[in-house]
């Protein structure tokens, strides 16, 4: 069956010199797989006969006039720039053309247009951003929200696990990955009033095995990858994301700096050069580009901003396996299943911190 | 002018193996201090005549029968070990017999004893851990709290600010240090309620030339050194300070998984070890050992507990100069001048919220 996948060709740093030869490698890579390149079309006919090989014949473009820019605000790219190639990308999505959208364009504004063309899915309150880091274990640690949500609820908190843990479940073929709640200490006596009633919450569901609840993880169990998925609010995730960007780019400024001045200076280039592509790729592995728009009615994939051509064919696949692991349908149904919609987020909390009949609250 | 600082010689991984060689040798570069080691005398006269060097008549034992473990209960420490050296070492800055205390001991257990023995300074309703980060700028950032409140409000937020600027005034020499809000974005508008209210506070300071403001900053800016302070939640900053453990534990393991199988085992392994003792020594310096709990009304200083015997002779160092220049007198001024006692918090941020008339608000 043929998976069609939208691509915003214009976001990003880089637009059509990066999007379009991912695109065209893609296809190669896969054969069921058809893509709708988004953008000006001169633009995009033009990088097309420039980066052409091979059968081309299941790529199609769809004009765009307009270009959401990386420092345009949320207010210009959902009012004003209304025929964005971010725009029309997600809107295939909503109109049924396409399975998944993929974009490298600015985070607040792809979150803001994906939210407003898709909708929620029914008991999501707030969609969330879902990424990706690399473990010890040389494996994915899924960690989210990284900014969406500044103010969470338990309730919110709860949602992002359990879509976590839907999107890891169908992504990694895991049946039961395991959901961390970070936390200041692995006891549950500790944190904060959100994250404790959140523990609750997640405890309740784990009696019922409805999710594999690990319990409290700390902000160095993300890189031990000793759970599946991280859950935290978007202020938490936001800046443990860019901190730790902040610490890899001031390691690789010490490598460099210290080897050349410590060795003869060729040889000790040589040596940060190799120290700095070793950590790169264990460390912000290409493949692991692709960050989720989760709670959505529609898949939205946003790539980094700065990727290049193979990093952003990375983004495709992971949009182009979420369709096909139809990860939209059983985010849908886990919410269905877990969230009844009647029941408000309020007294769910209350229900869980002052009654023993938890069973019969859950499954009305 | 003699500085007594009293010393937890129990505390820590190491005990008296570290903390009685520090003190040896910290007394060698320091003819003005007078150190007090507090600990079990047995093992303390043991140790020192083990590693008995030069003129020791600057060194006191005081006995202290109990030790605070590692994994003791903040109940245990606080309720049942009255005579532990971690609590003798705080109750002699209580009595004025010493001017500072340092500790390689529990954290969680040296700020309750800490809080319980000296209380807080007047106009601060929690006290916080300043701890100091490496930064690109090859200086200090210092960054609290880092896990004392995980619950705050704008007025502690804005008391850590002011506590951290006098504290980087006086260690630093620096009379008008920068202060950042750590926060998801640098524009005014980004963050949650309890930052907003924050930067309001702080942009009235800064008006008033109380206090360098910058504004916010981003999890990159801790380590690029965008300013000397970074102020934020318990919750954030003990997640943001482990994770960034963290990454650094998984860049050493690749680096020496890589260089190993990458080269002739023994260069290979040669490299890696160039390679991270160069990180170690600008991402973890010994001289920055040494984290301030501040608010209290006395000074106090927690080393690692892993510190070897040079990285804690730079804690006992830091809490030296502490309180060398004073910083305690320093702190309770600034916040004396800024904070009148009587104004409760809630009103201060209806006030600046709400009202224009400020300048008498704030000088009552």
């Amino acid at each position: 069956m043929t998976i069609k996948i939208s691509i915003d060709c214009m976001g990003g740093d880089h637009g059509p010199s990066v999007t379009i030869p991912a695109a065209i490698s893609f296809l190669q890579r896969e054969p069921d797989a058809e893509l709708i390149l988004v953008g000006q079309e001169e633009a995009l006919r033009a990088a097309l006969r420039k980066y052409k090989q091979g059968d081309i014949s299941r790529l199609h473009v769809q004009h765009a006039a307009e270009v959401v820019t990386m420092d345009d605000s949320i207010e210009v790219a959902l009012r004003r720039k209304k025929d964005s190639s971010m725009r029309v990308a997600v809107n295939l999505v909503k109109d049924g053309q396409a399975s998944a959208a993929v974009s490298a364009g600015n985070t607040g504004a792809l979150m803001a247009v994906s939210r407003y063309v898709l909708k929620t899915i029914p008991g999501v309150d707030r969609p969330a951003i879902c990424t990706i880091l690399p473990n010890q274990k040389d494996g994915p640690t899924y960690m989210l929200d990284l900014g969406a949500n500044v103010d969470c609820e338990p309730q919110h908190l709860h949602q992002f696990a359990l879509m976590g843990s839907a999107l890891v479940s169908a992504m990694e073929g895991k049946p039961r990955p395991t959901v961390g709640l970070l936390n200041v200490g692995e006891e549950e006596i500790k944190g904060n009033e959100v994250v404790k009633q959140t523990a609750e919450l997640l405890h309740a569901d784990h009696e019922k095995g409805l999710i594999n609840f690990y319990g409290n993880v700390e902000g160095n169990d993300i890189f031990e990858g000793t759970t599946d998925i991280v859950v935290c609010d978007g202020f938490v995730g936001n800046v443990t994301l860019k901190a730790s960007e902040g610490l890899g780019r001031f390691v690789k400024i010490v490598l460099t700096t210290e080897f050349k001045k410590g060795f003869f200076n060729k040889l000790g280039a040589l040596i940060a050069y190799g120290a700095i592509k070793a950590l790169s790729r264990r460390l912000n592995p290409s493949r692991y580009n692709g960050a989720s728009l989760l709670g959505l009615r529609g898949l939205v994939f946003k790539s980094h901003g700065g990727a290049d051509a193979y990093a952003f064919e990375w983004a495709i696949q992971r949009a182009y396996d979420a369709a096909k692991y139809d990860v939209l349908s059983r985010i849908t149904t886990t919410i269905a299943e877990l969230i009844p919609q009647a029941e408000s987020a309020a007294e769910r909390v209350t229900a869980i911190t002052s009654s023993t009949d938890l069973t019969e609250q859950k499954t009305v």
